[in-house]
């Protein structure tokens, strides 16, 4: 195949133009301009890297609504979704260009010598983060801007100084071709080398295996499923040189519904959660699909308000075909789990439509049937319905790692909550109370990431500021004079505003 | 075999008590007690949890003069090196005090919230470094206080908040069984469970292989050789759920002698670097096992005193009768190689001791023979004499990741070495001028660690302060009440003197 089409995700009929299939002799291509990019582009001072993020944020908003248009057909995500998508995407990169300037990423650090110290001087020691070098980022379908192209992993790449290498979604290449081509006009006029971005596309994994396997590539992000995720570990760790993949892989969210919280609003509880459940077809990576309550006259309550709404709501396109088959075929895995219920489920669409399920089950049977416990991408969700606390505690230590925990809880449930606290923080990257795991803030305390499978890496997020440490390495300098040091870590630099830990003492 | 006893270095003669072999129950039960004591361990505040390492440090010195004479019987090195050594142990821990005190590896973050902003309100964000968990330690045969029993990954890991649990080397074992009982007599004192510490000896590697295996394992540091550390990186990515190992690995720490330099002081710069190379029998992960220089009369003079100074170097008792084999096959290699000569070798000694080798090639040789690239441990180094200066880089640029790179240059040899830069900070995790690798600085701007294969993990650092940063993850608090918040995430503590990121703007 050397060509191929969009799909309009609500007809399941191609679309568009047809895009070029690249091959091994584009991914040699594309990685080596990356690579020959490389040191100019890290070379780059922090307010002309900034100012690079932000231009790419201007060209963004000047596609205008071509580029909503383009998104839409390709992922059946309605225009609000992706405007509010838009705005987070050129909201990460102007928060970049901020972290950018302010410089602290570096990590500069000085141990200046001491020549007479006894019994042996000490020389002169400086440190800094150095970026790793071209990284290879995976489009998700899901996030068709705010984590494809110009999504997170792109934004934290280039703001490391990295240049970046985009395998695109196939689902969405209209949507990429538009954002990669404003990259490329934003590297152009900020007199970047053209190898800083580098955009690849096509339908076959071998793409993607091909671009992990080359040499020139020094990491990788990544956000998807599990599968994919893990043949990317597998890829990147069977190299000459293994490199980290970040990948951001599987979670269910759990929803921990207290006592006291479901006394006093089960009902308003039940309806929020659906609509935190069906938000965008439940095609989040922090959709709640998990729900943990001790069963009584509470968890009936919730589960009524809940049944009523999710038999109300509608059918909604998903992102693929593939999408929505994998999401029919994990709700039949359920209804065919014993000692699963099927309490209700959403208004049936179309055959490119998936639409809402809701399960209850006891930690009994939650325990046994360890498959309950895997991602059903999509607008599904159990409810374990626990005997007591114990139980409870049960279900949640057997629980794989997650990205979020969420707390529902009343001022009366603060006892049982610490009494989980360290339980939750060993499982998730996210712990949240009295709201729904689904939308994720773009900010500089946010973690968007946790244990494994959740992600690859749980030392890391791939959302907000904290993401650039994943393409960052220290590099120590020894005794070098001012010439060769990097200028960030000449006395006279003062850190050019950046903080600076000299002799172990944070100076700002 | 139940049993073992320590071999003197010197005379490969059993020596000392027996050892009693742990096996698959010892592994079981130290790793329970380590699990079962992450919780309390972890809730340590950071005044309680620096007091411990200092008290670590204290019962070390309280040992005296039984743990020096142990270490020399058991590794043949003398004593004013593991005098020094121990100087360096209880430095390592007081700085990990100093360091846990200060606060900053807790990387606090707040984002208030912003309940007005639109379209969505902004929920209140907080973030904190918490500690990984049980953290297995390999203990190094080539040092056996400063990276064994309390070394750096232990003294890094207990600040980090977690549980310990040291595989000894056998090369040592009566220094490490005195060591591991201090520690243990500091986690009574200071009130901690037993489990904060556990201590695990016997000769064979598949007991190692089940403390990488036990799934309450979240994290393993490792310093040793190549083979060693990339098995324990396959077992520790076998694992249902895999985790991160810091390797550090194998290094040949190229050092550069530039022309100008060459010029002015070839002679005492031949002198100084036999120094380096022949120090502690050159079993330092940090030994220059490698010289590049362009050709010349320069090159000659050096070579001249080098080898003067290699003929007159003594034989060194080795650590091991199995080290002390390998380094003879290593050299034996080299002697085998095409393209090498063997300039000089030291004084022939025993059956136990190695002696030290230079061997001379070209740039030519050294591309084609890449075996010449591989370390062999011990006072082995190979100059590699190149036409010019794109020669130099050749060879420069095809050496794998390095702990250290080295400079030797005069002031007129800046524009030369600041060409270099760029691949010099590619290949290695300290770069120095004028000095030697050996003799690695505990302090912040230490960075020992580098590309693979120096390390696995070329994030991180062994050596310093940043060497918390290994075993640390990121977690998130949303709108939790303070009372469930962890204290220095509270409005109310100003973070207890630790800096901290308020809405992206660094607060001490």
């Amino acid at each position: 195949m050397t060509e191929f089409r969009a799909v309009a995700a609500a007809t399941g009929e191609p679309t568009g133009p047809a895009f070029a299939v690249h091959g091994p002799a584009d991914v040699d291509a594309v990685c080596a301009a990356a690579a020959a990019a490389f040191d100019a582009y890290r070379a780059t001072g922090r307010e002309e890297r900034a100012a690079f993020l932000e231009a790419i944020a201007t060209e963004i908003l000047g596609i205008g609504d071509d580029l909503i248009e383009a998104a839409m057909l390709e992922s059946g995500l309605p225009r609000a979704r992706l405007e509010g998508e838009r705005g987070r995407t050129v909201g990460q990169l102007r928060l970049f260009a901020d972290v950018v300037r302010k410089g602290a990423w570096q990590q500069l650090r000085i141990d200046p010598a001491m020549p007479d110290r006894q019994p042996l001087p000490r020389p002169d020691l400086r440190l800094r983060m150095i970026p790793v070098g071209p990284v290879a980022v995976f489009g998700a379908s899901n996030f068709p801007l705010a984590f494809s192209t110009a999504g997170g992993d792109t934004a934290s790449a280039l703001a490391a100084g990295c240049p970046v290498v985009v395998k695109g979604h196939p689902a969405h290449p209209k949507t990429g071709e538009l954002v990669a081509a404003a990259i490329a006009r934003a590297v152009a006029a900020c007199g970047l080398p053209a190898g800083v971005f580098g955009h690849l596309v096509g339908p076959s994994n071998e793409l993607g295996a091909a671009l992990v396997q080359d040499p020139r590539i020094a990491a990788v992000g990544f956000t998807g499923s599990r599968n994919g995720g893990l043949a990317l570990v597998r890829l990147a760790q069977g190299r000459d040189v293994p490199i980290p993949v970040y990948a951001e892989m599987s979670s269910i969210n759990p929803v921990l519904l207290l006592p006291e919280a479901l006394k006093t609003r089960s009902g308003a509880l039940g309806t929020a959660f659906v609509g935190s459940l069906t938000m965008g077809a439940g095609q989040f990576c922090t959709n709640p699909g998990l729900v943990l309550a001790i069963a009584g006259e509470g968890l009936d309550a919730f589960l009524a308000a809940a049944v009523e709404a999710v038999g109300a709501a509608a059918a909604q396109t998903m992102l693929t075909g593939g999408i929505c088959k994998a999401y029919q075929s994990g709700v039949a895995t359920l209804e065919a789990t014993p000692g699963v219920d099927k309490l209700a489920e959403g208004r049936a669409g179309d055959a490119m439509q998936g639409h809402a399920a809701l399960f209850r089950t006891t930690a009994e049977a939650f325990l046994t049937e360890r498959a309950m416990g895997h991602e059903v991408f999509g607008a599904s969700s159990v409810v374990v319905a626990c005997r007591d606390e114990a139980e409870l505690l049960s279900v949640l230590k057997g629980l794989e790692g997650q990205l979020t925990a969420t707390l529902h809880m009343d001022a009366a449930d603060e006892a049982l909550a610490a009494r989980l606290m360290s339980v939750l923080e060993m499982k998730a990257g996210r712990i949240l109370a009295n709201g729904w795991p689904t939308g994720v803030e773009v900010c500089h305390a946010m973690v968007h990431g946790g244990p494994f499978p959740a992600t690859s890496d749980p030392r890391t997020t791939s959302v907000g500021s904290m993401a650039i440490d994943r393409f960052l390495r220290p590099v120590s300098y020894q005794n070098l004079s001012a010439a060769l040091l990097p200028p960030e870590l000449r006395d006279d630099a003062r850190g050019d505003g950046a903080p600076r830990l000299i002799d172990g003492n944070l100076t700002l």
